[in-house]
């Protein structure tokens, strides 16, 4: 936590003012502020928001950095599953090297918290999730990483993952995270009374990756709804994809986001470009919290995505036929302010009393900074600069 | 048209080879080739392929370098196509310097053909073509600017657009544009008999955009067939975007397909990220041509896109939920030998007798190289460097 005088920057692209920041926090904004003693950047003028929120990736998968992969694979979700399960060992796939390689380019392109789905599978224990808590530990105070327990290859269907779960909760990880309870363990009611009474136990949030289409997924998202609704746990749980959401009728969505809404359960989405998505002004619209994410980026799974949650919103917004520039100004409320609340993490702003995480932007208008790509001049957390004209003050490994 | 050795590459990343041009083509390709009197350029091992075919995309239609543009509106697409016809003199779009600006773009980023769809309205007469017209003299030997004729306000349902196409025909334009026969101009038989007839005229091809979904568009599309087939216009038309073909039902579209490839009906695929759009894999197995294209940059209709066909590439990409080595093999030829080939533009290769239209990526492998943001290390055209290290030898204005 330090202390920091940001000169000249535009919040939200509004007028220039200064910024002064005390432990940590924004002290004071105002014209020609000044302090002894205190460090000063320049802010030039530059857009600054606060700093972008990563809402749903998996630090655990990326080959950044590594030789290329050959060994993708076509087929269905339980293929790649597979696929990477046994490949994670053989291509030599370290993950706290990985992680920190991944947080870092998310540090550099101006993100300040991570919710970061970790792989809890019996072939590998809590390795995984060991390799990513080192990450956290040694990037404490440039980026917050939080984990989420997430049982990739199934809960039900592979005996043992339940206890490795509350281990996990155990060794650190934050939330508690399912999958496709229907599709995949063919038991939702096995796979989220587990996860609910462990939340429970834990006093954890609850994160579920929910793939299934049509009206599985909606049957699933009803029943996540109610166990939020008969356990009290408002404002605790989050639906990741929802592709359910873009494939059944227009009114029978309208009938799930109001019952999202007035549960508080937070909605993940990454655009994914080749599924049906939920339609994110609709969600914003109805009150309901919405994160994005760049989920796995250059993993074994597919080649695509970068550490980089603009170029993520970029094809969120492309996916979510946003054009406006108001529709752009929501974007990017959505990729931070909104997508910390997302996370359970308010008042994410660039306000006196906030904490300073802040990412200044170059362009115009907000809508403009949204589609340039140039390198983002500063990033601070906490007050302190963590990187600068695109490089991170940390080196990946 | 130029002599030039090209030192260690490797084609498609295949083995390392050089390259000797001369005349502008490719004269000889093998180990320790070596010619007296002939510039030398450094490969460094680098991957080259036949440079790249933006092959639907509008040059005179971007704000890029301009002030940010704010007043993108939402609506149908007519209300898009009016704001733009009205917006284009207030806000100074001029056509000759925004045509320039995209156009080296796409120069340093690797592209040695465009085409480019020109609007012929009753409100601008031919002056846009003219400004894009003054644009392809100038970049005469950096790259071919290919140009459809294209009634974007509609044809029928705004009298006097039928001669201003025919006199766009006569004053440079290449190819005969068309759009939405039937949702746009309600009349898709008189549409489709003009620009059939004008095609037939001047020996042109014929390009038309096709946004109408499901059994309309389909409806459309057998219309274009049947033109095709009782005009012996086999090879010589083309569709953009066929949205429709990924909204019917598989069968439907399989039958489509199946009289595509018969008929040699190119497609032009943009990839659109909120549209259905027609499976690239699925065509190129049946023996279609296609193309890929940017679509409007930065323009009055969306915020989105860059002078880039690598960018371009990976929307495609994910789009088409491609992620082995094999179809990004299949991506990048696409957006090149294959998107020649749409345009026809036939033996776009890397071999000897070949025009030398060449471009050096970097990357371990051509999957690799698809994912990869770096500067192009140098463009060949004609057998002259056109662009070095991601800069144009030409200024845009």
């Amino acid at each position: 936590m330090s202390d920091l005088l940001l000169k000249n920057v535009r919040p939200l692209a509004g007028a220039t003012t200064d910024i002064l920041i005390r432990d940590g926090k924004i002290a004071a904004m105002g014209a020609g502020l000044a302090a002894e003693g205190v460090a000063v950047e320049e802010g030039a003028g530059q857009i600054v928001i606060p700093a972008m929120i990563e809402a749903h990736t998996h630090l655990d998968k990326t080959t950044w950095g590594m030789p290329w992969y050959q060994g993708r694979k076509g087929g269905v979700l339980q293929d790649l599953i597979d696929n990477e399960r046994n490949e994670r060992n053989p291509i030599g796939l370290d993950v706290h090297r990985q992680s920190m390689r991944h947080a870092v380019g998310l540090i550099e392109t101006g993100t300040c918290h991570i919710r970061s789905h970790v792989d809890i599978d019996t072939d590998h224990g809590l390795s995984l999730l060991e390799g990513k808590i080192e990450t956290r530990n040694k990037l404490k105070g440039l980026i917050d990483i939080e984990i989420v327990a997430f049982p990739q290859s199934g809960l039900m269907v592979r005996p043992g993952t339940d206890r490795l779960m509350e281990a996990a909760m155990k060794a650190g990880a934050d939330v508690v995270g399912g999958l496709d309870p229907s599709s995949m363990d063919r038991d939702p009611k096995g796979q989220l009374d587990f996860i609910f009474a462990l939340a429970d136990k834990y006093g954890a949030q609850i994160d579920i990756h929910l793939h299934e289409p049509g009206e599985l997924g909606a049957f699933t998202m009803e029943e996540i709804l109610n166990r939020t609704e008969a356990l009290s746990m408002q404002g605790k749980v989050g639906v990741s994809h929802a592709f359910c959401l873009g494939s059944v009728s227009e009114s029978r969505a309208a009938g799930l986001v109001d019952r999202l809404a007035k549960l508080d359960v937070a909605i993940f989405s990454t655009g994914h470009p080749s599924a049906t998505t939920p339609s994110l002004a609709q969600l914003r619209a109805a009150g309901v919290r919405v994160g994005i994410g760049c989920d796995g980026i250059r993993d074994t799974w597919g080649p695509w995505g970068d550490p980089d949650m603009l170029e993520r919103a970029r094809i969120v917004g492309m996916k979510n036929r946003f054009r406006r520039d108001d529709e752009l100004e929501l974007l990017m409320d959505i990729a931070s302010t909104g997508g910390a609340a997302s996370c359970g993490r308010y008042g994410h702003e660039v306000k006196v009393g906030a904490l300073a995480d802040l990412t200044l932007l170059t362009g115009e208008t907000l809508a403009h900074a949204v589609v340039l790509r140039d390198p983002r001049p500063l990033v601070i957390k906490g007050g302190k600069v963590v990187a600068r004209a695109g490089k991170a003050v940390v080196e990946a490994p």
